[in-house]
């Protein structure tokens, strides 16, 4: 099965890496983590570095195409008429398309996802429905070839279930126990529906100061008018 | 906070970006992966490629080091008595010293480890006995400033623990919100300890087909003597 990932910088790293740790584990899986141009990749961390061996001129064909989601890189991506005619080209050879976070604001950018269930990442869930896809809170939303999933973490669920409609519930359960997720969290703080407001109101300041770093793309977000405009 | 995560070829990418996404929420946390050459560092799936920044003959103090595991390439750095002494020097610098799936056995080759329990992935922790600490089945063991996880994914779950430890409730909390970490696996096939017979012997299968690739470590785990030899 050919697996890609896209890749970009500015990427959530957790988005791309909980999945991959999941579907490497599918007989004769090939996954390729394909960028822009080859060459290196800096999460949105700035700190974690991806080196790219394919690009998305030589990438033609998928099985599974799986877009990460970014703290903010996204809403770039959606500027750039290229990957986006990209996303829709692959997406017209695959089985599944699939993303994790803010992945799926970016693949609804392409038009796919248009009268569609999505989820995404809990903050900014609601750019969805500027793309025409609507907004649903839940972990993992599948619609028809289509599978979303919320934030980040979510990837690793999303992956599972995957692999289950793929290869059948044994090959689930042996991924889930090759790597242990046997999840067992401190606090159970993880869903923005029954987290503490102090919580997400300290969520949201420590996002916001993130992606301000990157101060054109933040106003961008606020203005979708425009990046409608650009995006398609 | 100075982190440092030791990175190397054969690595298990899941068990350094776990911690990772969970610890950069850390304020005022810096980052460094750090291998043993500046370069591409190559996952044990061999379609991941890391790009490296820093080196170990470079990074002489941490406030906080993080190993993580692998297939079997834990093997190789074992033997290695300039990785084992970078180790040794680094931890003398810690508040927190912290593995993940076999990055405790790596560890434990340093000889830190010596009579203090600690977990690591369920299917090799009884190496753990080889170098005198006690393997203990567990996802998350804490020694003094000594923490390990159990297998890959366990390693988000001991960050949360260590973000609490560090920084209190509220940031663990914070952290959790942000990757959205409310997990909700399909199955309950994650824990050796309840996971079915078949499925059990199906995944250890499937990861000796893949340790298997590198034989000459895979012969080495056979005759730990050596190992051992070598290892200190």
């Amino acid at each position: 099965m050919n697996i890609v990932i896209y890749i970009y910088n500015g990427m959530t790293m957790l988005d791309a890496i909980g999945p991959y740790e999941v579907l490497r584990n599918l007989p004769n899986a090939n996954i390729r983590l394909v960028a822009k141009k080859k060459g290196e990749i800096t999460a949105d961390s700035g700190v974690v570095h991806l080196h790219a061996k394919h690009q998305i001129d030589e990438v033609h064909q998928a099985d599974l195409l799986l877009i990460p989601g970014s703290m903010i890189a996204f809403v770039r991506e959606m500027k750039d008429r290229k990957v986006l005619e990209w996303i829709k080209s692959i997406d017209a050879t695959t089985q599944k398309t699939v993303t994790v976070c803010t992945g799926s604001i970016l693949l609804a950018a392409t038009g796919l996802l248009k009268d569609k269930k999505a989820t995404s990442h809990w903050k900014p869930i609601h750019l969805l429905s500027e793309f025409g896809a609507i907004p649903t809170r839940e972990r993992i939303v599948e619609q028809g070839k289509f599978i979303t999933a919320a934030g980040v973490s979510a990837g690793i669920d999303m992956a599972l279930y995957l692999l289950r409609e793929i290869e059948g519930e044994a090959a689930a359960k042996v991924a889930q126990l090759a790597i242990e997720y046997d999840p067992n969290p401190i606090y159970a703080s993880g869903n923005y529906t029954t987290a503490a407001p102090e919580i997400i109101g300290a969520a949201e300041r420590l996002m916001a100061a993130e992606a301000k770093k990157e101060l054109s793309l933040w106003d961008m977000i606020k203005n979708l008018r425009t990046l409608k405009k650009l995006g398609r």
